[in-house]
């Protein structure tokens, strides 16, 4: 039973971590998509935002029988039950890559991005892809040190985001209050992405170790 | 053991019940700050969606330690990891709460929202509180037929959201670009707080009945 309950704890771990890597592949795709109003990128990242639907219910699936049949307790229930919740974040960070592809999609052939934001857009975009793989290297080594370096990666997408709002706020009084709609979401976007990339590095560290990042950070050394 | 059981699901059911109450009172309360410019009532809301943290580091100790001591099967554990997904929908529905509450904090003692759209934003508002209310009496009553009827209030959200951004792209020109991006932001925000409430409607059907609502429904009658 034991060996069974390893493999399938294993299987849950492999299902998450190409979870986050598909959200990776797709978030770069809108993102190329956004940027050049290229079509085919914006619908092969709404391609994998689908396949996420089903890889979200091969997830739950795979966690609720773990449950069901092997019934874990202390370290492993705690890893089976914040799998289920990682589930979510991984699936929505799918979904408001979605949204950002249907902006792209709804505005071709024409730039959804007016060229004086796509610099700030483009980093935002880098820094979505950064965080992304940041958060597949935590899923697969379930290392909280790496996980408590995601804030310093959410630093640089609040000051982008904030960037991106005061070029918003600044540009000529021509300028259409659609393009001002487009852009206040697709900030919005990418930075509930990021929000929710910070949060499987924390329910990583709560994973090995049981504390939240707060508690867990005041038992590590200060000169660290 | 079973009786202990049953009284810990009632209380975890109890508590996911309070939670949605509280969401309710919070997008009351940030409502009426919102359209009145009225501060207290938007620090109001801010409290309650603090309290919202408590109440879900509450419902998830009741999950996981129902899990733990009890080690559920079949409809039960579904019921158990259920909850522990609509905490997360619960606690998100206060977490946008806060972020329409800020809105309204942050331009008192202006208003945020222009005279011409406050009563499409009051409309949304009244939606909103309506559709907590529906998603309150559903987790009381666990009764999918109630939680069936959710999609059409969805539908009423959604359409006051897309008549508050025709409002806001045609006003005047004169209007500034930071009333576009609060009013973009505040639809969003209403937006996705109806559709946590939907997801709660639809965990509902799936813990009652083990099946999603499309499998559901197409078990039922069809002139009812």
């Amino acid at each position: 039973m034991r060996t069974r309950f390893h493999e399938d704890l294993e299987q849950l771990a492999n299902q998450l971590h190409t979870m986050c890597l598909r959200d990776r592949a797709a978030i770069a795709a809108a993102t190329g998509g956004l940027l050049n109003a290229d079509l085919e990128q914006s619908e092969r990242a709404i391609e994998i935002c689908q396949e996420l639907d089903t890889l979200r219910d091969q997830c739950e699936h795979t966690a609720v029988a773990l449950l069901a049949l092997q019934s874990p307790v202390a370290g492993e229930l705690r890893k089976v039950v914040t799998a289920i919740q990682l589930v979510a974040n991984l699936h929505r960070m799918g979904a408001l890559t979605e949204h950002i592809a249907d902006i792209a999609r709804r505005r071709h052939p024409e730039h959804a991005v007016p060229e004086s934001m796509r610099s700030i857009v483009a980093r935002m975009g880098a820094a979505a892809v950064a965080m992304a793989t940041s958060a597949a290297a935590v899923l697969a080594s379930g290392d909280p040190e790496d996980a408590a370096r995601f804030d310093a990666e959410d630093d640089t997408m609040d000051r982008l985001h904030h960037e991106l709002l005061t070029a918003v706020l600044a540009c000529d009084g021509h300028s259409s209050k659609a393009m001002v709609v487009d852009m206040t979401l697709l900030g919005r976007y990418y930075e509930r992405f990021a929000d929710h990339t910070v949060e499987v590095g924390r329910r990583t560290i709560f994973m090995a170790t049981g504390c939240n990042p707060e508690e867990w950070a005041a038992t590590r050394p200060r000169d660290r």
